[in-house]
C-alpha cells in the first residue's frame, strides 16, 4: 500500500506492481496543505479507511489517558494479557453496545444457534483486520461460537470503538486496536495478530488488504497453511485480482464485496437513504425543487437519484457507460455532460469511483451556494486540491462543511472536504452491516470446509446458494414469508427446491 | 419441439432428449376442452409463439382470398418467384409500414450508414426464422445492406404481417410466410429457406429454436459450414444450453436473450408500462387503491410492481428466491405467501416463469370480481385447465376477457386465458424491438467475423462491448449526451476509453 | 347554449348575455372544414358533449334500423308508451349491463337499502338530462327507490347506450334518448320530458345546462314549483354562476362539479390513470425517457405529471398561476415557458381550460413525431384550426390519430383532433362515475328536503358533511376502516363525532 | 394563555372563556413528573412554543454570564439603551448570521428593493412577538425598510438566538428577548414592547396569541389605534376565531396560518423532508422495508406518507375523515384502525392535531423496538403521561431519544418525549421560513393600507392575489419561468392578467 511504501527512508518495503496505480493519488495528496500530522495523514489515504470509516462517535471520552496502550500493562479478569486496547476497564460499557447490536443482527445470532450442534469452523484460526465496532464484535463472537480461534487488528486508525475492543479483550479475544493509532502502531497491531508463538492462522479476513499485504511481505511461508482469504473492500478486491492476474495469488480468495446482497444493500438501498441524511445533517437544505446533477449511474448513483427524485429534486445524470446511461434515460433522468448543467445546478454529487470528475474548471463555473459532495469512493472524485490556492478563501462553517469563497464573493459549499459523504456525515444502519458480516462468516465457512480442489488460487464470488442463504436469514426482520417450490414446480424449472434459484449471470 | 413431435402418427420425428421437459405441458394441454382446431392448438404451445406473438392487427383484410399461398403462382416486379407470401400486390402498403418503422429504429439505420464503407457481412448467408413484422423487415434489409444474403420464414403461424412479407418479397428477399399457416405450412416454409439448390446458409438467426431443430434433424451436415447461431427466445436459449450440456451443440451460439439491454428493456422497462396498458385495455379498471399480488419479483415482477405502486395500488409480492425477496422488501412491498392475501386482493398477476403458481384452490378462494392474469411466460403459470370443469360457467365478455362464474355467482375475470397479457392485450413499442434487432445484427456480425477459436461449440453471451454499443446507438433517441473518459481517468480506472466499462459479473 | 342559438335562421332563441363568452369559439369552429354533417357538428361544440362523452362502444349494432325512434310505435311489456328509445326489445341486454354496473356502485346500492325505511325523495318529480349509460340507470333507479318520479333525456346526441335506454323504458321510466339524435331530436326529447300533461317537475338534474336553459326559455313559470337545480358540468356551473351574478337565478342550485370528491377523483386521480391509457391506446408509445411538457398544473395537470414522471418520462410544466407554479417546483418539475422546450419535447399535453395554449407557431417549431393532445376541457386549448391550411397534409393513421405533415416532411401526431384525450381515447372507471352519481343523489335529497330559507337563489357547494358521506360510502370498496373519534377527542377538537371534520376552506 | 392563568395565586388574570379548552391539557401536564423547573415547565405548554420552536443551536455559549439581562446596563454603539438582550457585544456575529439568511430570503430582499420608491408601511408602528432568529431579523429589517417602526419580543422563552437579538439592538431595533427567559421575564419583555411613553403600536404581528392577549388584558384601549393583527400560529388563529365568534374581536385580523403557501410548504412539503430527517438523526434507522403507521392524512400526514413510501417503507394510514381516508386509499395506502396493525409496525407517527391518538393500550401492544413519534402539533397526540408509571423504566439513550422498557424487557423508542419531531429533532429550511415571513409582511401591508371598511372586526385569509404574489416572489429560487396570459386568453377565462387566477374555494 502506498502509505507504508512511500516512506522509503524508513521502510524496507518495495512497492509492488499492484500498487503503482495508487501512487499518483498519494503524490497529489502529499501536496495538500493540512494541519493533520503526517502519519495520520498517510493512513487516511488507505482506501479501507475512507471506504468504511463510520462517523459513529465513541461513547466515552478517550482523551483522559495519554499513555499509549502499547506501554500499558493490562490484564482481563481471567488473567490474560494477550491483547492491547485503550482501557480494559471500559469492557462493561462495550458489552452493552455489543448486546444492543446483537438485537439487530439476527442472522449472525441464527448462525450461532445452528452452531450448537455442529462447529463448522472447529480448528479454524482466523486472523482478522477490520473496523472494530459493536457489529464486528458480534461477528467475531459468532466465529468463536462456530468453533474458530480469532486474533484481530483494526483496518483503520480512527474507527476503533475502544469500549468494544475492551469488551472483546475481556471475553478472551486477542484484540490489538485503539482509536487514534499511529501508523507505526497500526502495523505493530497487525504484526501482533500474526506473529505469535505456537499459533499460525489458517484463514484471513481482511478489509482493505493491509493484513494480506503484511503477511505477503513478512511471512510469506504462512500461506502454506492458509486455506483462504475473505476480502470485503473494493480496494482489497482490486488488489487480489491484480495479484491473481500476475500469477502471485497463492491461496483462494473470496470477493465478498461483489456479492449481490452487499452490492444492492451497501450501495443501492443504503445510498438511497444516506444521500438525504448526509445532505440534511450538513446543510439543512430543502430538496424540493432543487436542481441536482449526479455523476455516475451505478448502484450508488441509482440510489442517490431515486431518493432525490422522490423528494422533488430535478435530477440530471452524467455517465460514461452507455448501458447505465440508457438506464438513466428510462428511469426518467436527463443524461447530460457536466458542462451543460454546471452553471444551473444547486447540488453536484459524484458517484463514479473515478478521479477528477469535478475539476477546478467546473468549480469555477458553479453558481453561488452550490453544494458539492462525493458519494463515490475515496476522495479523488472532486479535485479538492485545486481549491487549495491563494485566491480562494476557505471558511469552516460547521463540522464537515466548508465554504470556499471566490474573489467575487461566490461561495461553494464543500462537504467532508470531498471525502465520502455517507461515511463522514451520516451513519450506516446495523441492518446493512449485518448483511456484510453474515456474508463474511459464510465465506469463511465455505473456504474452510471446501473439499480440496473446489477453489484454486483465484478470486471467487460467493457461491450463489450462500448469497441466497444470507438473504434468507435477513427476511424475518421484515416479517417476510418466502414461498417454497412444490416438487412438481422444481422439476419443471429444473431447480433444486432449496436453490440456487438463478444462473450465475443473473443480474437481479 | 413438442408440437410437431407429439403428433406421432403424422410425423417422422422422434422427440429428442432436450424436449422431454416440455412433454408434460403438452399432455395437460391436450386434455383441455376447446373449440379451437387441433392444428392451431398444437401450434399454440410453441414457446416462441406465446413468448412473442404480437397483438398488432394486420392492416388489410386477408380473409378475402382463400387460396393457399402455396398453390399460387406469384412473381415480383423483377420477375423473381423465389418467395411465398399471401399476396405480392400488398407490397406497397407493406413498404410504407417499413418506412414508418425505419424512423423509429435509428440504431439499425446507423448501422446501414456505416456499412456504406465496409460490409461486415459480405459473404454471409443467413437463414432466419422470426416474426415477420415491419421491424423485422428493417432488420433484414439492414443485414442485406451489410452484405448478407438472407432467406426467411416465420417463427409463428399467426404473427406474419402479410403486407410486410409482400414488400420484402417485392424487394428481392426470399420470404416464406403468411398469417394463418397450418402446421404443415410452417415446416414447409422453413424447409424452403434451407433446402435450396446452390445455396447453403452459414449463419442462423432463430427465435424459438424451430429452425435450428429442423436443420439438426434434416440437414445435420449443413452445420459444417455454419459459423454460428443467434437465438433470441427464452425457450430457444434453454434448448441450446441443453444441447451444449449434452455435448451435442456443434457450432457456437449467441444467447441474445440474456443481454443486459434486452433483459432490462424487454422485461423491466417494457413490463412497467405494458402491465398498466394490458389491464386498462381489457378491464378499464382504476388502479388507485386496488390491492394486487404480484407472483415473482424478477425483472418482469419488478416492472409490474413499480408501475402499480406508482399508480396508487397496494402491492404484495410472492417469491421463492430470498435475494429477490429481500429486494422486494427494500422496495417497499410486503412479501407474503399467496394464500395469505388471496381472499383480499383485487388482482393477481403471475411473473414467475413457473407452472401452477395460481392453482384451482387459489382461484376458489378469490373474491368476487378478482382479475387474474399472467405476465410471466408461456401459459402455464395459472392453472387455467382446472377451470374447465362443468360446475363453472365461462362467459366471454370481450376479446381476451372471460368471466369464470362459480355456482354461488362469484366471478373471476380471467385475461387472455392465462396467456401472456402484454403480448395478447397490449403492444410492444418499436423502441424495444429496435434494441433486440440491433443486438441480433451485432451478434451475427460478431460470430461471422470472429477469428477462428474465439468461440467454441458453446453458448455465449454477447461481448459486453457490443452490448454497450447497442446501448450507445439508442441514446440519441433521448437526446442523451455521454461523457468521455479523459486519458488520465481511463488510466486511473484501468479501462479502455471506449469500453468495455464493467466487469462481466456487473449487475446493472 | 351556443350551438342552438347560433343558427338564427332556424331558431327562435336569442342568445342570452351569459352565452356571449362562448360565441367566438363557435365562430372559429364553423370555419373548420369537415365532413361531419352540420347538425352533429353544431352539437359537438356543446361543452357537455366534449366534457363527458364516453368512448365506450354500444354493445349491439344500432345501424340495422333506419327508422327514427320518433316515428315508431313502441310499448313496454306493461303497456306504457311514455318513452322514446331506439328499440324496446333491447331491454334485456341493457338490464344485464345495469346489473353489472350495480356491482360496482355500492354507494348507490347502500342508499337504496337505507331507503327501505324512509323515502327522502317521496313527492320529488325530477327531470334529468345526462348521458344515458348503465351508471346513469343505476342512479335513476336509485332515485326511484328513494321515492322520486323521474323523466329523462340525454345531454349528448352520441352518448346514449340504446340498450340501457330500452331497459329503463321497459321498467317504467319515461326516457327520451337514442344514440345519434339530430339537433332537432335533442330538443324534442328534452321537451318531452318537461312538457307533460298533469306532471310538473320540482327538481332538475342537469349536465351541461341545456335542460335548465330550455326551461328558462320555454317554461319559465315552471320555476315556481322547482326546488332546485343540481348541475354537474364545468360549463353548466359556469352558466349558473353567471345567471346568479346577473340576478337571474330564480332557484337554489347545487354546484356538484366543485365538490372535493369530484375534483380529486374526476381530475387528479382519474387523469393520473387516463393520460397513460389514452396515449398508449392511440400511439403505443413508450413513456420511459420521453420528454413531455404539461401545460397547466391544476388537478388535471398534477395527475398527468405524476403519472408520466412515475413511468420515467422527463416532465416540464408551464403555468400562469404562481401558486400552482411553486407546487410544480416542489413536486420536482422544471417550470418553463412553452417556447423554451417546444423544440425538444416528444409530447405536448394541455391541461389549462384556456384557449390557444398551443399555437400554430408552437406547432411549427415542434420536432418530428411530436405528439400533441389535450387533457383540459373543451377543444380550444390547441389551435387545431390553424392546422387546417393548404400547405399541411392531414393523414388519418388510426381512429383518433392524425398525422399532420409539413412541407419538409415533418409530422406531428395530433390526438382526438384536440378534443379531450381521456374522454375520446380512454374510458372512465365506474368507480369514478359512482362518486359523481352518489353526489348528485345526495344533492337532490339535500335541496329537496332543506328547510325553507336554508338555500337562497344562489349557487352552492354541497355541504361538507354530505361530501364526507359520499366518501364514506365508497370506502368499503377498498376494505378501508375509518377510525371514530372518542367523546373526549371530539370535545378536544370541538368537533361533532360524525363530522363535518374540516373548516370550509380546507384544501385537502 | 392557559399557563399564566392557571397559577391563580400569583396572577391577577382570570382565565377567559377562550382558554378553557386548553385547561385540561395543562392539568395533565402538571401531573407529569419532571426535573425541569416549574416555570419553564409551564411555558412549555404554550402552543406557540411547541409549534415553532427551532432546534437550531445558539452559536455562542450563553452560559458564561449568569447575570439576568434585566439587571444589565447595555448601550448600542449609537448610545441607545432601548432594548434588552443577553449581550450587545455579540452583535457582529449575529449580523453575519443575518447576512447569510438574507441570501436565502430573496422575496423579502425583493420587497426591500421595491420599497426604495414607495414606503407602504410609512407611519406603521408594529409591535411583534415571534421567535427571534436570523430569519425574523430579515423580516424586521424589511419592515423597517418599508417605513415601519418596530418593537419586538420573543414568543418562546427558549428559541431566541442571542447574537441575532444583539445585532438587531445594535442596529437600532428595540428588542426585548433572550434565550432562557423566565415566565416573568417573558411577560416583562412583552410589556416593554407595548408600554412605552410616546409610542403606541398601530399593528400587531403575533405568533401564538400571547402578545394579543396581553394587550387585550392590560391595554384594551390601545385597540382604538390598532389597524389589525397578523397571526401565524394554529393556536393563535384558533383563539382569534373564538374571539370573533364571541363578538369580542375589535380589529381585523389576518389568518396567515391558513394561507395556501404556508399550508402546503410548512406542512406538506416541509414534513415530506423533515420526517426522514428527524427519524434518521435520532435513530439512524433504515427506512427500506419498514412497516409504518401514520395517524392522520392531512397535509402533514400526506407529506410523511409520501416520503416514507418513496424510501421503501410499507405505510398504513388511520383517519377519522372519510374524504382524507379516500385520498389515502387512492394514494396507495391501506386505511386501517390503529389496533389492526399496532402489533406489527416498526414505527408509529402521529399527525392528527388530536389528543391521545396513541394510548397506553396501544403502547402496551407494540412490538419490541417500535419507534413512536409525533409530527402533528403540540404534545398531546401520544399519551406520554401514561408511560410515567413505576413498572416502566425510562432510559435516555441520546438527546431526544428515550427507551421505555416494559417489565418483560420490551423497549419502545420514544422520540422527543412525544413533542413535535420535526421541530425538536430536525431543522426548518430557510426557504420555508421565507415564505411565511413574506406572507406576514404582505399581510401587514394589506391591513395597514386597506381602505376603511374593506376589513371588519373579523378574521380574514390573505387575499388570494397576495398569496399569489408571495409565491411569485419565490419562483426565482427555482429558476422557474411563469407564463403570462395573452389578452385574448385573459378575456376568454374572464380573468385579470395579473391574477387572482382562482376562485376562493380552489383547493390546489
Amino acid at each position: 500500500m502506498e502509505n507504508w511504501d512511500g516512506n522509503e527512508g524508513t521502510s524496507a518495503f518495495h512497492m509492488p506492481e499492484w500498487m503503482i496505480q495508487f501512487a499518483d493519488q498519494k503524490q497529489e495528496f502529499n501536496k495538500r496543505p493540512t494541519k493533520i500530522g503526517r502519519r495520520s495523514l498517510s493512513r487516511s489515504i488507505s482506501q479501507s479507511s475512507t471506504d468504511s470509516y463510520s462517523s459513529a462517535a465513541s461513547y466515552t471520552d478517550s482523551s483522559d489517558d495519554e499513555t499509549s496502550p502499547r506501554d500499558k500493562q493490562q490484564k482481563n479478569s481471567k488473567g490474560s494479557s494477550d491483547f492491547c486496547v485503550k482501557n480494559i476497564k471500559q469492557a462493561e460499557f462495550g458489552r452493552r453496545e455489543i448486546e444492543i447490536a446483537e438485537q439487530e443482527m439476527p442472522a449472525l445470532m441464527a448462525l450461532r444457534k445452528r452452531a450448537q450442534g455442529e462447529k463448522p469452523l472447529a480448528g479454524a484460526k482466523i486472523v482478522g483486520c477490520t473496523h472494530i465496532t459493536a457489529q464486528t464484535a458480534v461477528l467475531m463472537e459468532t466465529l468463536g461460537a462456530l468453533g474458530a480461534q480469532c486474533r484481530w487488528a483494526a483496518c483503520n486508525i480512527y474507527s476503533t470503538l475502544n469500549e468494544v475492543a475492551a469488551a472483546l479483550a475481556e471475553s478472551g479475544f486477542p484484540v490489538f486496536a485503539w482509536k487514534g493509532e499511529s501508523e507505526d502502531d497500526f502495523w505493530w497491531c497487525i504484526d501482533r495478530c500474526v506473529n505469535v508463538e505456537g499459533w499460525q492462522p489458517n484463514m484471513i479476513l481482511d478489509d482493505g488488504g493491509d493484513l494480506t499485504h503484511w503477511i505477503y511481505k513478512k511471512y510469506p511461508n504462512m500461506f502454506k497453511k492458509i486455506k483462504g482469504i475473505v476480502e470485503e473492500s473494493v480496494t482489497g478486491v482490486h488488489r487480489l485480482y491484480q495479484l491473481s492476474k500476475a500469477g502471485k495469488l497463492c491461496v483462494p480468495a473470496m470477493n465478498v464485496n461483489d456479492s449481490v446482497t452487499k452490492q444492492k444493500f451497501d450501495n443501492l438501498y443504503c445510498c438511497r437513504e444516506s444521500i438525504l441524511d448526509g445532505l440534511k445533517r450538513t446543510t439543512d437544505m430543502m430538496f424540493g425543487g432543487k436542481q441536482v446533477v449526479v455523476c455516475g449511474y451505478g448502484e450508488v448513483g441509482k440510489g442517490c437519484c431515486a431518493a432525490l427524485k422522490a423528494m422533488g429534486s430535478i435530477v440530471y445524470v452524467t455517465e460514461i457507460d452507455p448501458i447505465c446511461a440508457l438506464q438513466a434515460c428510462m428511469d426518467g433522468f436527463r443524461l447530460v455532460k457536466l458542462n451543460e448543467v454546471i452553471r444551473q445546478v444547486d447540488i453536484v454529487i459524484t458517484c463514479t469511483g473515478n478521479k477528477n470528475v469535478v475539476t477546478r474548471e467546473h468549480l469555477d463555473r458553479m453558481k453561488n451556494s452550490c453544494i458539492v459532495c462525493n458519494m463515490g469512493h475515496s476522495n479523488t472524485e472532486i479535485d479538492v486540491a485545486s481549491l487549495r490556492t491563494p485566491e480562494l478563501t476557505w471558511e469552516r462553517v460547521r463540522s464537515q462543511v466548508d465554504h470556499v469563497i471566490w474573489p467575487d464573493g461566490k461561495r461553494i459549499v464543500l462537504l467532508a472536504e470531498g471525502r465520502l459523504l455517507n461515511l463522514s456525515c451520516s451513519t450506516v444502519p446495523t441492518f446493512v452491516l449485518s448483511i456484510t458480516a453474515t456474508t463474511q462468516a459464510l465465506a469463511l465457512i465455505e473456504l474452510y470446509n471446501a473439499p480440496e480442489g473446489r477453489y484454486k488460487q483465484d478470486v471467487y464470488l460467493l457461491p450463489k446458494k450462500m448469497d441466497e442463504y444470507v438473504a434468507s436469514l435477513h427476511l424475518p426482520t421484515f416479517d417476510a414469508h418466502l414461498t417454497e417450490l412444490t416438487d412438481e414446480q422444481a422439476k419443471y424449472l429444473g431447480l433444486n427446491k432449496n436453490g440456487p434459484f438463478k444462473p450465475n449471470y443473473y443480474r437481479y
